[in-house]
């Protein structure tokens, strides 16, 4: 079964995947999960569903090896891609059924490839078949939403270590997303200007929670984070959907995230992590009131019942602090095996 | 620095507690964690602050033995008691001091009292401390919200292992119960019924989802959860606000709560979890709208990032499975080192 509910009282859908349960694996460390030839290497194509694009030299044939940059079905979908949605009531519920798509993106060919390895040509790639899969299915009319999203580490739910993204494009709009419009456009009411082209603004102005610049693109810890060392990623110019970045914004960014994710890896001893794309949703593609953004969540910490209870989180990193630390951090090649400094360890440190 | 930073997008407010951040341990195992004698054994109440509160024999001096459950202040509190909450702007953003109250319940002065053991009685003397603290703390004008929660092994949060629970006043509503109070008002509006009183009554008639039940309350697993085996309790009678149950009623929770405690731990091989009771803002505590009630979460599979980021998510168990599962477990005691059921191991499987 695949199937998609409501909540009745806030309104949030979720997708109920019992046919998931039976195919997969508890959670567990890497290499418990991870046996046998990795599905993601050159040369184990087959192990893969058929390719659904690859950036691969001219003439190259689908399914074999060459390729920088696969997208594949993912093999246990959290939505399936055939059928009717068939909305209905059930008693005084919604249901519908699961449809969507979901796609692994393989950022790279190469097995072992940490952030510190992949240069910024690479994540551009990568960043550019995002785009390019985000246009091809958001002319699917049972769309509402494109998600794109990258687990790293166990930890964050990632099953392989081979890097690699997701993307999942819904018959709803993720009640995560919904909150964030709800939000922008009632400030868009009340002051007629974009809440997140102001951030930008006082971001840049105010400078102490900035992490990393370019002419197009800013990075920073946000003022009131769920996370420690949370970061976001945000066009300094008003741009409301992801699928409309261009080629130089792409390269700008690729450069301006790179960055980020080797300053986060160097102060963090390479963490678990997750990112996801915001953007707007597939019928309100083009607006004033939102701007899409990246953000970037270390998982650091454990959540509580207070936090998965309340939605009320508590920080033990000052924003401030975390982007002075993520600044000063050198970029220079260290030495391998070198150690979480003792200064983070105790940045981080919470209880329950 | 305790501060409390609103999101100015999302409305969320979180808290900045860097003062824990020095003086706490970093999230590891309860072993790691806990050395030396336990603060919240009986003969050690010079270990923990003061007591606020304490059920004890008539004539027994406080903060000495012989209670049977004792409320003291958080050693490391998330929020401070003291001061004013100075309201104030920040550039652009809206941050007011961390004013609070963070109490510990002690459950039961037996160290090793899992919900197993621990009875419906001393269950219910839990129950009606959270009242008593509720009234005692709802007095002060700073405060909009009184969470009560427990967070049960590490996994879930928990830093000691004597079974605790605990209770946080708030001078802001948390975000979760916000997004609530927002989709039941809606409802009401519009039907003039309280949404949580449909609910309980669907539930009851189809049956499918119900855990355990007793005259004053029911015990269901939510049709549209985000988490497998997740279990709500509710009055069945409209009641607003947590703090308003009688003595009655809080005997009958008990047996029901207990009950559902149980089933799970025996179901799923005593989980780790997390549980938080939902109640009315202290500023409407009498409505016909909201519906207090308590949600229990296992934990049992990880939240990936498309979860987190999106709100959106996915649950490998159909909750008529979890409820049916649950209904079927036998309640007799079983032998030490029981395993998880490899059928439940299964229903549980998830996958990022």
């Amino acid at each position: 079964m695949l199937q998609l509910r409501k909540d009745p009282v806030v309104d949030r859908w979720i997708i109920i995947a019992s046919e998931r349960a039976r195919r997969l694996r508890m959670v567990a460390s890497p290499q418990d999960r991870q046996t046998g030839p990795c599905p993601f290497c050159p040369g184990n194509e087959d192990k893969t569903p058929p390719e659904i694009a690859a950036y691969r030299p001219p003439g190259s044939k689908p399914n074999t090896t060459g390729w920088w940059t696969r997208v594949v079905p993912n093999k246990f979908p959290a939505l399936q891609i055939e059928g009717e949605l068939d909305r209905a009531g059930q008693g005084i519920y919604d249901v519908m059924n699961g449809i969507g798509a979901h796609e692994v993106i393989i950022d790279t060919p190469s097995h072992d490839d940490r952030t510190e390895a992949m240069d910024a040509r690479q994540l551009a790639e990568v960043l550019w078949v995002y785009k390019e899969r985000s246009l091809d299915l958001r002319g699917d009319d049972r769309f509402r939403y494109i998600l794109i999203f990258k687990n790293r580490g166990s930890v964050a739910g990632a099953s392989l270590s081979h890097p690699h993204s997701q993307l999942i494009a819904t018959p709803i709009v993720p009640k995560r997303v919904v909150e964030e419009l709800r939000g922008a456009r009632t400030y868009f009411r009340l002051k007629e200007r974009c809440v997140f082209c102001d951030i930008v603004r006082e971001e840049i102005n105010y400078g102490v929670r900035t992490v990393a610049m370019s002419d197009r693109f800013v990075a920073f810890v946000p003022f009131a984070p769920r996370f420690p060392f949370e970061v976001w990623l945000m066009p300094r110019k008003h741009r409301s959907s992801y699928d409309q970045i261009t080629r130089e914004e792409v390269d700008d960014l690729a450069g301006v995230m790179r960055e980020t994710l080797l300053r986060l890896d160097r102060a963090l001893a390479e963490p678990p992590y997750n990112y996801m794309i915001h953007t707007s949703p597939c019928r309100e593609r083009d607006n004033e009131y939102y701007h899409w953004h990246i953000e970037i969540t270390p998982r650091l910490v454990e959540v509580t019942g207070f936090e998965w209870g309340a939605g009320f989180y508590v920080n033990p990193t000052a924003p401030e602090d975390a982007a002075s630390y993520l600044r000063k951090v050198s970029l220079q090649q260290t030495t391998d095996g070198e150690r979480l400094p003792s200064e983070t360890m105790t940045m981080v440190r919470k209880d329950g």
